[in-house]
């Protein structure tokens, strides 16, 4: 299980702007999902673990990320590393936008300073901080897309609420099929040039004069 | 090409610690390597350019890490993603070591930290600010590695003379088999568990008490 401590909710950025991670200790009937082209439930709705992320395609890293400038100052660093199954990926950069049974991962690790000879900046721990997944099923969800939060990357994930503000906020806010795409530095110039982006960052954008 | 003004040393350290990166203007014959499993070489010694390495493995990324308490504070941060081609990763899994062949990317980028509705920290930029590769080819190399920099990833690089200081440091003070593993959060473990961290690695781990 993660150390709950050290997590916050600004480490979540990437991911799932303001949905807090809750680490709940529930007991799990651990099945580990066999493929890595569609997500896997247990009965009570949980999703399966995702054993082989880290073998999917990384996105991309962010370190104390927050969309609140008030952001409570923190003790420690985290870095986030974000991944996607590799069909996605791959149906992104043909297209722009995302295809049904995405999964993207969100890992959170400690940022670590002084260790071996590092003396400065912050290089990422051993251990997992915290797990959450973004999955795309069409059928399945109403909004498309649901969050699922996880104690530990290897026990199922419980659905987070539609009701949630992460969903309000991923759909306010994200560039590309509720997903923070601007975020994800490869993916951007793709989604751009599919013209995929959604009208709703693109006001934003046009707003801030940040485009 | 990169823009040179805001790269520094202190950026490459999860690679190749106290190698600057040079950024050389030079005509290059640009082919691309077909497999990902074996680097291949242009006829003067260029190593070619790694097309998929963004869908190779990840394996960490860093921020504004320098191995020198005195290093010159940046007006800017800036990330390191390392990737590692399958092949070696899978190896690296089931042994504790690389294998022949390896290939190791270090892809250098700009941290932004205001930008869309992030407030706080920094999340990854869409331009490529530098790039280096060490790669493992025990018949082509006197010491079995080298270091090759490149002016963009999409061309040719340059070979990193044997005498250069990273080469001597990542000899001095690298985890496994002259690579910074100890900066690989998923690795580490495993070189702990198969017994392969080096004798001049543990010894300064000692030292430190930092183990």
């Amino acid at each position: 299980m993660f150390p709950t401590a050290r997590l916050s909710t600004g480490a979540l950025c990437l991911l799932s702007a303001a949905c807090a991670l809750t680490l709940v200790s529930r007991p799990a009937h651990i099945v580990h999902a066999d493929s890595e082209a569609a997500p896997a439930y247990a009965s009570n709705g949980d999703l399966l673990p995702l054993k082989d992320y880290r073998e999917w395609i990384y996105l991309t890293s962010g370190i104390d990320m927050s969309y609140s400038p008030k952001a409570m100052e923190m003790d420690h660093s985290m870095f986030d590393n974000v991944f996607v199954n590799p069909s996605a990926y791959r149906s992104f950069l043909a297209t722009g936008t995302w295809p049904d049974k995405t999964v993207m991962v969100l890992e959170v690790r400690g940022a670590k300073s002084k260790g071996s000879i590092n003396q400065r900046g912050h290089f990422q721990d051993t251990a997992v901080m915290g797990f959450e997944v973004h999955v795309k099923d069409e059928a399945r969800f109403p909004g498309k897309w649901a969050f699922f939060e996880f104690d530990s990357a290897d026990k199922n994930g419980t659905l987070v609420p539609q009701a949630a503000p992460c969903y309000t906020c991923h759909a306010a806010h994200a560039a590309v099929d509720t997903t923070f795409v601007q975020f994800y530095p490869t993916l951007l110039p793709i989604a751009k040039a599919k013209g995929t982006l959604a009208a709703v960052y693109l006001k934003e954008e046009s707003a801030t004069g940040s485009k």
